[in-house]
């Protein structure tokens, strides 16, 4: 399974990224396992991961190398399969190979037809005998493991206030975004175009949170870049609702830049924009959304100034379908 | 510049995002403006957007359809070129064609050899004499508005707290990704791997933010995922650093999922897991990283967990370097 | 190298978009010849695809398959590389294989210190001797055809307003891509599969356009590469139908390269190819295609010349399927 990798798959300094390397031997594990629980006659099933264990990686993998990735099942129990998963680096300039990684993989076979009903895995064929009795092992230690970590993971990073549905805080949304080659012009800053497509995915994250529908952005206000976004920034973009009217909310977005290897520069703001959006029927329909409850003197501030800007728009076009005297 | 629809292009009842019309309006706008602008012998020059103009979004698009964007230079300023670029919408199957987008934007040209510099633009030529005169109207309204909104954009959305460098908030971040078809198996579910890519991508911005260097996984300790994430969900990966050891870092990563557009369902922990990073010099060797530090006792309880999980992943691999008896 | 084919990889019908098949295709050959080219101690070089022979899709692939791409180089000339690359696609829920492209590419090594330079490639090893005359010979063939289509490849497609249905003017369309980073090599190329990508998807535009069905690439007409595509390009990629038979259209597809930052450097045609589409029920089954009207003299010239293709290729088929003596 050789692929080259790009400059999109690795950091500024060329090594590719451990997530990239994640993706690749995760790929590899559901493939084969997948093949494994389908290989008997029965109900076909999607094997769906449960379970990764502790992976090093040992040695970096740079821009341009080739990666092959090699797996292979070495334990199956009556509704898990275990895959361990091998990482080579080969430089084809050089001929030199490296092991990457070694990971090992525990998978769960899903029926298609109702995906919350795991099935039963045929047997694999072990070589020696010793391999079986090894995997009951690793399969017992990591089942203990599993319902361990089931009660250590209460907490949440962000404080969330428990906030009331329809309030500002209720919706509000941050994206990161780590910027990446192929987000940049040749010159080594972000296209204007991959931050707009940002800036309307968090805005449409806002709409969906408080009007949980389907939703289309109607309009956008007048985007000013401020200042360009270089490659290796980290941009964090960031959408709260402003106002709704009957059948529209609109969402500031406000975009800053963050130069996280790049100590002296300090954060600041790159672009920001209003977007409004429609909620839409099955049949594509406007909907009448929820209405927007502001609770600081900040968010009824900014309410009013929607307000502002909507009676404004509906003026004008108004004024444009009029008929000339 | 006809481009075919894709489902990675759509929300899930099949419209495409705003956010992707937005990104061909502005390579359009892009290429136009960089070619105009090195039509005359002189300095090597690229485009780089200024601003954006008020945009409706007047008929959706669909999956499937193709997109025809073509652009115009209108107005060129001393500085700034604007230009005016147009979408339709073709069903290729039916013949049918729709104006989707009209908009607007400026550029300004930066040189090759030093992007701060701001070139000169050649003038543009115009067929009828009244078109320069209502550029100059549409070029001194937009430079009124930009410099009014450079005050208005004061705040941010998440209150930061100004913390201090090297504790736990400083460094902490979330990211939101929208569930999209490329993301999920046919069966409707999120891949393990692009769980785990996102993952990855976390805990490099914590780490990054932290030490202000180069930095790779070093590895990754076992990850469990708790539950599947349906297509249309939304997911919050949040990173907080939890350990740092003379030179290397631990990040315990979280993934939550939200099911936007369903009432009934509540936000569930999917999966979680603890990235070790290393920060490297331009020669590749791990270099010190500045040692975290914990404020709450929460934090506290959570570093002494980190330095057992590192002492023992320590011991273990001087078990297996001694020599055997 | 096995493959997951996802939604974006597929047309609205679920059948993997020949594109795709032909950039994996690419992207095997591109690693077995630069690696082979490295073999010897020697100047460093990166293998450049230089053309590609006719290639049959001989069945379709789905989403949810996974693709496995095998290449093997089989004849060296001094100064090109032969690689044959199988593809064969998996249900990896039903366990059936077949076998969905053989194709046949042509690499040339050049330098990584100067792009310009062609370097000389290390022989390869038969395991038959015949293999080396055999090689030779489609060397000698592919040598002369490439000179023969240098002096093809004049004319440009332009837009006309308003054209009748099963008009060439009706169906034919253009499609500019800004070169962006992850289309490049690391030395500022773009890869042969990026563009062969592109040019497969401007043909399933103008065979959709044609016949307004779902629409499937049948095969690829020789593809010779010109010249090489620099990063900072704008690549306009154009396709007009120039043949029908009963069941099967033909679509020439031309590649103009356009270095928009570079004054002194003139357009140029950078590559050319004609595929063959073919309309598919929705039970997969080929239907009529509209017929084509040539209006001009070139277009009447260029459909008898597409006629001399079809019966040429027809006749060769009726060959192989003939009964030996």
């Amino acid at each position: 399974m050789p692929r080259i990798m790009r400059p999109d798959d690795a950091n500024v300094a060329g090594n590719v990224h451990g997530g990239t390397i994640l993706k690749m031997i995760e790929e590899a594990g559901a493939i084969i396992s997948t093949r494994h629980c389908n290989s008997q006659n029965g109900e076909r099933c999607v094997a769906a991961l449960a379970r990764v264990e502790r992976t090093d990686f040992l040695s970096p993998m740079c821009i341009g190398e080739v990666a092959h990735v090699s797996a292979e099942i070495t334990y199956t129990s009556r509704h898990s399969v275990e895959v361990q998963v091998h990482v080579m680096s080969e430089n084809i300039l050089t001929g030199t190979k490296k092991l990457t990684n070694k990971a090992t993989l525990w998978y769960v076979p899903l029926s298609l037809k109702n995906v919350d009903k795991v099935l039963e895995v045929p047997p694999v064929v072990y070589s020696r005998q010793e391999q079986e009795e090894e995997g009951r092992k690793r399969y017992e230690a990591q089942k203990l493991e599993r319902m361990e970590t089931k009660w250590r993971n209460g907490d949440i990073v962000q404080p969330i206030l428990n906030p009331e549905p329809n309030t500002v805080s209720y919706s509000q949304s941050s994206l990161i975004h780590l910027v990446g080659p192929s987000d940049c012009t040749l010159h080594g800053f972000v296209h204007g175009g991959v931050t707009m497509k940002l800036m309307d995915e968090v805005a449409g994250i806002v709409a969906a949170r408080h009007c949980k529908t389907n939703i289309v952005t109607a309009s956008v206000d007048a985007i000013n870049f401020h200042d360009k976004i270089r490659k290796g920034c980290v941009i964090t973009i960031s959408g709260r609702m402003t106002f709704t009217s009957n059948k529209s909310m609109e969402i500031e977005v406000l975009v800053d830049a963050d130069p996280v290897v790049d100590n002296l520069q300090k954060r600041y703001r790159a672009a920001s924009a209003f977007f409004t959006y429609v909620s839409l029927s099955q049949e594509g329909k406007p909907l009448p959304v929820p209405q927007l409850v502001p609770e600081t003197e900040d968010e009824k501030k900014r309410f009013e100034d929607g307000k502002g800007r909507y009676l404004q728009v509906k003026a004008k076009r108004q004024a444009q379908v009029e008929p000339q005297p």
